[in-house]
């Protein structure tokens, strides 16, 4: 039996779950995610370690079985071709990061790159359940941040589509539907990890 | 038997590798890490998801054993109290971010959230094999970045330490050997993840 054609082709051996992750457009608009297993989603976030244990993500969901008016309201918001498939996934999740510390209010340079791991965690929670998660900067970000009420000095870039995923032929758009069958690539290993100088191969 | 201080008491069900990952000073300097387990930490960290599939990341590796000079180096531009513990470390890996777009030079404004995404899956595979890290801000980015010659538009900001956990005995930081065994803390969910608005928790 061949394997799914975006189980990653990894060069050195790594865990299933980051081998069988990836980031689906065709969701199956008839399962929903029953609010206790998105509770620990949230919760494999929470985990992530933080410069300076700040936790400077939130999380700001919109259920469309159980809060539609804010799941339509967030759909209302995607740019580009994302509304034409992220309808049928079952949660949207609009991300805001705390751009300051809470002590002292001064910039916190890391605090995107924390979110980053918040959401890896989730991202991997998510895979171990069954469940798939897209990403998307392809939205209007302030309009976005006030249907959710996101205050200072919290920004938002990045929401989330969360579901099962589904069959490709449900996708309206024929780049979207040949995407869901294309392999994953990456640069090689030697354009991304360097020993000791830039340039220089580890292997 | 009771359970390591350090794995999470969590209010909902994630996975173990969530609950037992921690970023421990005290590292067990008589252990290596060796190369191939190395290149399975980078090949997970590869196959994390981007935005439009940049990749921004980029890890320049020093080991303790096999590019002491690299090791010494980037040792040398740590700040704070991180001199007193990261020595005993296996490995310590520059993090560089791309900060523009390969296509057009433009912003890449998700490249360290992105970064972050590829940085959990790392430190998943290790906690894994059993490896620990701990990420750093505290050293001077530039002088770092000199060092290891990273070029325009790559951006440092974080350095990881990489290795076996050891005994928090071998610290020489009061306050060191006392973080290394109090449970880990976080905020409640209620506070980081909120249903349709801000402010009104999920659960």
């Amino acid at each position: 039996m061949s394997l799914h054609p975006k189980v990653a082709s990894t060069d050195h051996d790594v865990l299933d779950l980051i081998r069988r992750r990836w980031s689906p457009r065709a969701f199956d608009a008839s399962r929903d995610v029953p609010r206790a297993d998105l509770l620990r989603l949230f919760e494999a976030a929470r985990w992530a370690p933080s410069s300076a244990n700040e936790q400077p993500w939130r999380f700001i969901v919109a259920e469309r079985e159980r809060s539609p008016e804010a799941f339509a309201a967030l759909m209302g918001t995607l740019t580009g071709r994302n509304p034409a498939w992220a309808g049928a996934a079952a949660v949207l999740v609009l991300i805001a990061v705390r751009m300051t510390h809470e002590k002292n209010d001064a910039p916190n340079r890391s605090a995107w790159y924390d979110a980053g791991q918040a959401s890896a965690f989730l991202v991997m929670q998510a895979t171990s359940m069954g469940l798939s998660v897209r990403q998307m900067e392809g939205f209007d970000h302030a309009r976005a941040a006030g249907i959710c009420g996101v205050p200072e000095p919290f920004e938002t870039r990045v929401m989330m589509a969360i579901g099962y995923a589904g069959d490709p032929e449900s996708l309206v758009v024929d780049v979207h539907r040949e995407a869901e069958r294309k392999p994953r690539s990456r640069k090689p290993v030697a354009e991304l990890v360097f020993s000791a100088e830039w340039g220089k191969p580890l292997a």
